[in-house]
């Protein structure tokens, strides 16, 4: 069986739970603390040198690291991925986006304030904030017209791009200003099988 | 024909050119100059909302933005991307550690110290020197037993990691620490058609 090695708090994680949910794959569940440092012990740092979560160990035991690597390998093939060429390149260039222009402000902002350590951030704290909510606004422009990210159907470049967008307010960011990134929010809200972030029930 | 809105200096931009010189394929090259806002005018912001190079506009007049997906889109189906799934997904692995946990240290001290601005960030500077070189560790022990990233053979992943690891030095990383590091980029830089990143003759 699939496991996925997590962190409850993780937007980046959270991505993984919520796809093998929504595709209806069985999985171990398996938590780690990475404020206590969990992900940076020599036994877990055997399986992701990068010391890092989320991590999917395979069913023939090797390890898969990288959120959105591991959506592209769990939804390929899939309703969650076209097939199209240029389609498959636009949901990876919005997984990129992602991951360079988005998450290192809008989650680590919110992980900041989640360790009670914005205070401790706050020299660097407003560039953060200017870089996510730019995100933001290229998020809103492309939504503008559009249901979905690409290809006008709910696949991974949403989810990736769902899992801390919607919590952004955790971190102190005001999504009032992006209606259409809020109706775009609800619409992955509203897909069949969705579990919110909260969800732990993995019995 | 294909069109690479690209900046000399960039090793996200070099990615594509190395990729598309090595795949034989033909394009019109555009030069911006990113120091000097050439890629914030509200032209190019229409051709990518996100404001970066490379920016590859393609046959039919769209344009795919973020290195590693313009990398996937021209690299499927050729020997540069392989077939098998889990080594797909190893390929992605390796270009979001690039983005995430590579690049955002090793690029961006290189481009700090390109633009003189070294001083100006000596808060910063010496907590990115050390994420990249917990990056490079991470490369060294991978490749310690490996000619390549994935797959034992030269894919996109090796393109992704080398562009800014070939050029640490120029941002102060010593790479004489990394000897396996340092024995794969001599193997990728005599791969066939390899191309310096200062190669310019795009007549």
């Amino acid at each position: 069986m699939l496991r996925l090695y997590d962190y409850f708090e993780s937007g980046n994680a959270y991505k993984v739970r919520l796809l093998l949910t929504q595709l209806g794959l069985r999985f171990e569940h398996v938590e780690l603390d990475i404020v206590k440092g969990e992900t940076r012990t020599p036994e877990f740092l055997a399986k992701n040198p990068n010391g890092r979560i989320p991590l999917l160990e395979l069913e023939d035991g090797t390890f898969l690291a990288e959120s959105n690597a591991i959506q592209w390998y769990l939804a390929d093939g899939t309703p969650f991925l076209p097939d199209d060429p240029a389609c498959r390149a636009r949901v990876l260039q919005w997984m990129f986006f992602e991951q360079y222009s988005h998450e290192p402000y809008i989650a680590v902002v919110r992980f900041w304030v989640f360790k009670g350590e914005a205070d401790q951030h706050a020299g660097e704290i407003d560039a953060k904030r200017a870089a996510g909510y730019a995100a933001l606004q290229v998020m809103e422009s492309h939504l503008l017209e559009r249901e979905f990210f690409v290809a006008g159907r709910y696949t991974i470049a949403d989810i990736a791009l769902y899992a801390y967008t919607h919590v952004a307010d955790e971190g102190g960011f005001d999504l009032a200003p992006y209606p259409s990134v809020r109706a775009w929010l609800a619409r992955v809200a509203s897909q069949p099988r969705h579990i919110p972030i909260t969800f732990s029930d993995w019995s």
